[in-house]
């Protein structure tokens, strides 16, 4: 038996940007009218070493694959593979030794389409919570999506604020070190288990909440919520361990308020309206992702 | 990244019956001490391929190694794949391309260990129920623990008892398509949604079921499970989809009188007494069995 194992050079080659955004938006939408499996996730967690590792599978009906995904984060450094298998006979087809990448960049087109199609079409200024990783995709791709001006970075340690401004300015933005204030449009990206006071929202018509993946995390304040239209990328999984859920569990919101992020794609919604969009990252995405790349590969 | 892919002929040389036996069975005790990790399975499903994928993952505490193996039976025909990744990391270690062998290797020892352990020593004779894969396994294994004279074959199609005992006999068993009737051990493999009557069983001191790994299935005649004495792998997987869940279900037993198999094999049992061993596999046994070949390939 031979299996394949294709690395991040290959997989970076295939994965542009537009099949990237593409396969996340169809695995939503397909996912929002019921056209996915995805069971729910697994958490192995190693306090001894700060590393948990995340188990996701997600198959989209129809695709040639379905994937399993192994995701862990071990002292903040992320890894992982993704392993497809052939949908049809359930024969390994290939390993992704993508080294988290694919995650990283599913989860930005995730976020940025979210909050493209949320946001008001004026708005060219965003703020995002966080100075990791996401904190610079969902910025960088965000862009690919709509002309930004302005970015404004927030985060507990003000060298990685100013070190985050100083990328964002290289690639021609207005960077600033100056928080959420004022900001029309936020992005959190943060694995806070504490949220920051409702008042640094108040001037946000739409926040992106993509950091929070398990239970005990939580970086939106409940507040947000209240009378935003709340979109989530899988009701379940929000409601479970996304802010949704703490905001539901604190009697802010009721638990069926959210539309699914993959209808308010496919359908569009009032972006004069405040909103809200929770994403906990779903087996789908991962799946369609993992299948374009493979089938970019091999043909 | 180079991530190193194993296939099967490297792993079946690792592989010895001393090193699964050895691994199973410490997997199985740790587990029954609490000093496992494994979450809850995931299944896909793929009903127009007769398919199906059960992802499970699992560590020993202390193991430098912990497991994500995805198993996959479409029409009948296993397949599947191990990923080691690194416990003090998270990096991905290798890939184990067993073809589902080691799955088979573990199930067939586990299964092997708690039939010897719970069967009186003078038993030469043993029933199975099924005549696919584990059925030959299970009487193979218990081979290497203890001697067997007399095997009897029950299945639903006397073709394959047929070519079953002659795969015994030719191992110098004396085989019998018999069903069940008198025998003091019944090994069951089947992947069953219905049992037999109560009343072949009648002469079973021992039964061991390996066959129930979903929801909906069930080998064994709630009957059996009465007043017997229980040993389950996992207490919260057998009594989600074992067979014991089934007995629990109908109010044949109690849902707390299974002890765990891990304790059995430590502590030894009361072997006159009649007893029932239900397995569904553990994610932990998989892990075990895994970081003993790599370790065993790497030294």
């Amino acid at each position: 038996m031979t299996l394949p194992v294709l690395g991040l050079p290959e997989i970076s080659r295939a994965a542009t940007a537009d099949l990237v955004f593409a396969a996340v938006r169809d695995a939503l939408i397909a996912h929002a009218e019921g056209r996915t499996s995805v069971p729910p996730p697994m958490v192995l967690d190693f306090p001894a070493h700060s590393g948990d590792c995340h188990v996701k599978a997600g198959y989209v009906e129809g695709a040639p694959y379905f994937v399993v995904k192994v995701a862990s984060t071990f002292a903040s450094v992320n890894n992982g593979v993704m392993l497809l298998v052939d949908a049809t006979t359930g024969a390994p087809a290939a390993v992704l030794a993508d080294e988290g990448k694919l995650t990283a960049w599913r989860t930005a087109a995730a976020g940025a389409l979210i909050t493209d199609a949320m946001t008001p079409a004026d708005v060219d200024e965003v703020a995002v919570l966080g100075t990791a990783e996401q904190a610079r995709l969902q910025v960088e791709w965000l862009r690919k999506l709509r002309p930004l001006r302005r970015v404004k970075v927030w985060g507990r340690r003000p060298v990685a604020v100013r070190e985050l401004c100083a990328v964002f300015a290289a690639d021609g933005l207005d960077a600033r070190p100056d928080g959420l204030d004022g900001a029309g449009c936020v992005v959190a990206t943060t694995s806070a288990r504490s949220a920051l006071p409702a008042e640094a929202f108040r001037s946000a018509i739409h926040i992106t909440g993509i950091g929070t993946d398990m239970p005990g995390k939580g970086e939106l304040p409940v507040e947000v919520f209240a009378d935003a239209l709340v979109a989530t990328d899988d009701h379940g999984q929000c409601l479970d361990h996304g802010d949704f859920g703490n905001a539901v569990r604190s009697g802010v919101v009721a638990d069926d308020v959210d539309l699914p992020l993959g209808a308010v794609l496919r359908d569009g919604i009032d972006r004069d309206r405040r909103s809200v969009a929770d994403l906990t990252g779903i087996g789908a995405a991962d799946a369609a992702v993992a299948s374009a790349v493979l089938d970019r590969l091999r043909h």
